[in-house]
């Protein structure tokens, strides 16, 4: 999380101001290929899936008592999302926000539905940093609707799953497909979690040996990931606790114990955020500590070299003057006496330094 | 927000103290230009406009059923507030509240009508500072009166939609003019925010590499700017969440989701304050690790050159010595030798320091 | 506020412990003049101002269904207070209370009466800190008693209001008298902060250039008159707060919007003095770097001069020594040779230094 | 409050783990003496004041309409504690927690009688520092049993206010007595403040001139002595807020207003701690600057003879030089002349240090 | 703790993702040996146990009206799990908490039971640090099924007293024996806190006089110790409190103040954590100082040697230049003269060095 992509993101949000609420308009990063879009259809024994080009194609499998979902990936095409309102009979101001993507995670009913807005985490090997995609889900009585920004998902254990009728989901109505949505979402924060504590693992081993200037902006890189994680995962707790607590009736009893449990699952994503925030804090504290070590350990080496050499230095000085009557300088044994005198005066102050632990 | 400009804002409450509680003066910047005040009446099918001289000229159109904009940009004229509390029976604290400019955004229902008072930010160019500018709205059954400090506002674009009837907003009441206008405002927020940002990231890509008492100044005075914006945002939140909470039949159950979206942009305004305040607090970081790192890279040279040479210079020192009985000096070889002996010891001394990485 | 000053506070507490509750006991500063006590008694109509030298003489006026204010400039006469107990049927905790300055500002409801404790702050020009002083209110259904420690007070324009029948004050009861007695305090908050902030302001001007330890010390005087400001604030809040939300048959509806105004003014002193507070911590954030660079200017000029010199008076060392066999001593050209190689030695240091930005 | 305390009061509960629940185990510091016991009983009328062997010989005076205050000076004999839950129906947990020393202020209430435990403070002169031990109240409808660790206390001023009848604590019930307890409890706080201010006041004054590390260990130790007392404190407040609030039969209104008083005391103390916790910071502030600043006082002095003399001395060694040719040398004027020329070098560096006002 | 820990821990969860919920996988260390179990059978009067090798062995005890205590050893065989899920009629979600270990402390009301996570501390001598382990309890109206990871646990004592008869746990309910539990975990707690006491007082004794880095690592493990505590801890007291205040009916009234009492020890543990907390602070503090100081120290060395030495050479250096008309050099008292004048130009700046406290 770069203080670029901030400015970018207040830079959306600062162009869409002036347009009126409601207004449909895509603010992320330009995309040029054609949006896909899949419906999956399903009750206890039947399963359909089919790619659709079109809103309406999905409309008569929504029509039938089974649920629907239909996927969305890529919200770079308003006429889309325009045709999801119309069909769904969805609120303007939740287009804007599904086409305006850079919403905090939020949850909000508006009795026929309840919509839901989710940050789906990425590690970027390449960029070597995190990044996030909106996920915007509107679950209905029998259909659920999600939007992302790309394609590649981490939906794809729950369509195998549906596919292959396993586990409870096919017995189960659209609330709880919405909960998987949400728990394969929170999983993922782990693999995510995961790669930064391997980051950080490799920077602990190396910090006290080798306190670089690079280690350090990498700590501060890291500690701001972890802002960045913070700030996705805060919400979503939020959200996930409206959603346990929730009075809808969209929402039945059996699927709050589920919703309790992924509720379990963002506190876990926090306490380990948590817990490399402190991880960070305290190598800061190491790196400064080791940065004031070797400073010391320099002092430490010029103050015992200038200490020793300067008075014996100042004593060859004295024997090099040039006054007539030195009568030292006429005798055979003042020289090595005084080499002598000079071996003694360094050992004392070996032995002085040795004393207060410096050599 | 320089210390002199909280002192101007003290200085000003100060100077009020004494005076009985009700009493209308500015306290603000003395200004001289007239208070230019335009009155604008709409429903679903008629727009009128005009520029109006005195408050009385906007009653004939107040009486009519449909929404009527009263806009009055200035608040140093005491007499046009005192003619708005007469004719539209405002408490004298509101009258108080909105001519002292330098209050908190606050909400406060008087059942008949609810006082606003919001803050205006925008980018002093020249200053190269956040100003801010007070906002009061006053909400009617089926008017609005909105007072700003200065003619230049954020408030075009909605004048622009009423006369074209683009959106909603003809189609709706007072309320969802009043949201207008915070939205507006809260839009703007991002523009200032942006060109912030860009600062930051000025002075982020230049830290490292030299970490002038400049940079440290400007790293101080944006945070000071981020407390300065986070007191302006924070109160806002809040009388946002009233209004959407709020049970005065003033507010229409349908403009509750306006509401709802509006304070989302606030809390997204929020976040990027305290992202950017967690950026500068990691750059002061930086840049105390800059500076001690310089310290350090200062202290090796020194100690580098000091204890290679010191040494040597003693050695000279002892053979500059006068003594008459020193054998080693009339031998041929012992000047080349005591030279080759300089060099192995700063041989030595150099492979230490590289040994422990100091060169 | 200096350390003493705390002390001696607790040594008042700690000297009144033992004494069984409820006494009545002076524990502030002594003084020796006589309590000067005044009453005034005023309805729409008229109004009467008097001094008086005993309660009781404030009683006949009292009865009367018009509003009375008894004003008492002193508690360090235990026998006055009594009275007061007596005559208006006071618990003898609140006597106690009032008699013991150094309470926290407080309400608390008797039903017959309210007790409000509040703090009046004043700026001590001669020994340049904030002072604070008791003011303690009772507010009964047709009078109020208010009790101060020193006769000079800021309740003069509230008076001189009384007298000139300006406003809306003699139109109504005991609880508008209260309220603008509240107001009046801190209206006066203002003005202590106003001093406070030039001096702030003085301190910030010349930090930079001239860190010294004098004005450390000033900051941290600041920083704590700071705290003991937002000690006497913050309780104040939440006194005001309960006034307004009140519903106690002694509060008119009609004074709660005064109370809101007058709630909001503590919220404008509060921000204010955490203004200041963050502006005093950047300063003492300011005050180190410039320590640091301080510190860093010098190292400079030491690492550039003795590096500079060290070897050249090596190489002047070896030439200075008595070897018989120097051979280069007998050249003619290898005087100006070697003062030209240290010549070229210092210029390729000082390139050195100028391309690390030292010089 | 050593480290060592911290452990002991650990080692006691870790001694303590494995035993069931409800035995009476002292586990607090082994005392050899009997525990002294005596009993008072008082109504309006009536005094009886005598030393008991037995808890049964109180019970007598127990079954009596008046108040009987049972005071035991004495922890560790488990037996007294088992005989007082037999005669007086105690829940064997309390019990528990009366012999087990090193519980947190709490209160429980048990609808027969209200169990409160306190902390009371004393400075200890010879170790100086702050000791606490624990009081165990029990208040039933007509008795108070106390319990302490050792014999000394602060309930004589309460003694001798039954016994000579003054104040009002011979005309209330037994919940005033139990106030009285906690009043007397607090008020000692303001002693031991006192003691520690006096502490804070001289490190303080002599801070800036001499900050040995002494002082740094000082200031800690009184750092932690404030954490400690505000672990005291803290939820003694919440002791005294739920007995204010009580709805218990045990508590007569009456008495509420005294216990809100002593809430305020308790309010108080809290606040002088942290006045003091907010100074110690400081001071460890100023402590810091006061070391750095000294740093920076021998940087300059080092820095300035360095670089007055390398110049100068490398002159010295470029004219102590024996190359054979060197025509300056045999010159009369040049010793002089080169003298001179130091000598100017030498008021140039003055100079130079003077204008950057390092001497 | 450390880092890789985290990291094994987060990977436990990350491999977990993509897993339909409600499977039962044991992500935890992997162990081989069989998972041992044994089933309590006890009411006032008969004590029933024994071994067993699966869960149906203990069913004929359940159904009888004692309390029956299913103590498995071991959560690596999902079977068993599996089986406890069939015959006691548990959530799936339940069943995949137990085997999942790495939760943290939760209590769950599934009206027939109640699902309790609990997290046992173990000080390991080998690896010296605390290591955690998830203890699982399933509250039922007569029975109690206790998971934990490994044999080795804290639960002997409660053994023992069920087989002795000793105390009230055979009078009491399946609730009582959950509460024997939690407080027998508690108590432990205390147990690793004295030997964490033990370490942090060995490193406070010896860091004034040798802050060397290992010990600075030490403290900052320890502080990392401290916040794994409080993670532990801090959520436990929150299980226990909503245990006590439980309105199930699994819970009977009288053992609601047992659970008050292991509350109360809950919070003494959260003490002790904060007061080490607040310790290793202080020492971490302390360290800073000391190595400053020990800088100081160094650099007060240098500069005495070397303010002191340097004239003293520079004027050595002086009379060793080869000026021929140096007339001092020509008398016989000229070089005691300037012996003497070095001699006292060392003792004026020993003076001076004394006088600033420097030696």
């Amino acid at each position: 999380m770069r203080c670029t992509d901030i400015r970018k993101a207040i830079a959306n949000w600062s162009k869409k101001g002036g347009l009126q609420p409601g207004t449909i308009t895509h603010v992320g990063e330009q995309r040029s290929e054609r949006v896909r879009m899949s419906v999956i259809r399903y009750d206890e024994k039947d399963f359909v899936e089919k790619r659709i080009n079109s809103v309406e194609d999905s409309l008569p499998l929504r029509d039938k008592p089974s649920v629907t979902w239909l996927d969305i990936d890529g919200v770079h095409q308003p006429e889309i999302i325009e045709q999801v309102g119309k069909h769904f009979n969805v609120h303007p101001l939740v287009l804007e926000d599904i086409a305006n993507t850079g919403q905090r995670p939020k949850i909000e009913d508006y009795e026929d539905y309840i919509f839901i807005v989710l940050r789906m985490l990425r590690f970027d090997e390449e960029e070597n940093e995190t990044k996030s995609e909106q996920v915007s889900v509107i679950l209905g009585a029998n259909f659920v609707i999600s939007f992302q920004e790309k394609e590649r998902d981490v939906f794809d254990p729950i369509r195998e799953r549906l596919r292959n009728s396993k586990g409870r989901i096919r017995k189960m109505g659209a609330d709880f497909l919405a909960y998987s949505l949400i728990d394969a979402i929170i999983d993922n924060y782990f693999i995510v979690l995961e790669r930064l504590g391997e980051t950080i693992e490799e920077i602990e081993d190396s910090l006290v040996s080798n306190p670089t200037a690079a280690r350090l902006q990498k700590i501060h890189d890291l500690r701001r990931e972890m802002i960045f994680l913070r700030k996705s995962v805060w919400p979503l707790r939020e959200v996930i606790s409206r959603l346990e607590r929730s009075e809808s009736p969209l929402i039945n009893e059996a699927t709050c114990a589920y919703f309790r449990d992924v509720y379990d699952h963002a506190i876990q994503v926090m306490d380990a955020v948590e817990t490399f925030r402190d991880m960070l804090s305290g190598m800061l504290d190491i790196y400064l500590s080791s940065v004031s070590n070797r400073m010391n350990e320099i002092m430490k080496v010029l103050t015992v070299i200038t200490t020793i050499f300067i008075p014996l230095t100042y004593i060859a000085g004295v024997y090099g003057m040039n006054f007539r009557y030195m009568p030292e300088l006429n005798q055979t044994w003042t020289y090595p006496a005084i080499l002598a005198l000079m071996f003694v005066l360094a050992m004392f102050m070996l032995f002085f330094f040795r004393r207060r632990k410096w050599i």
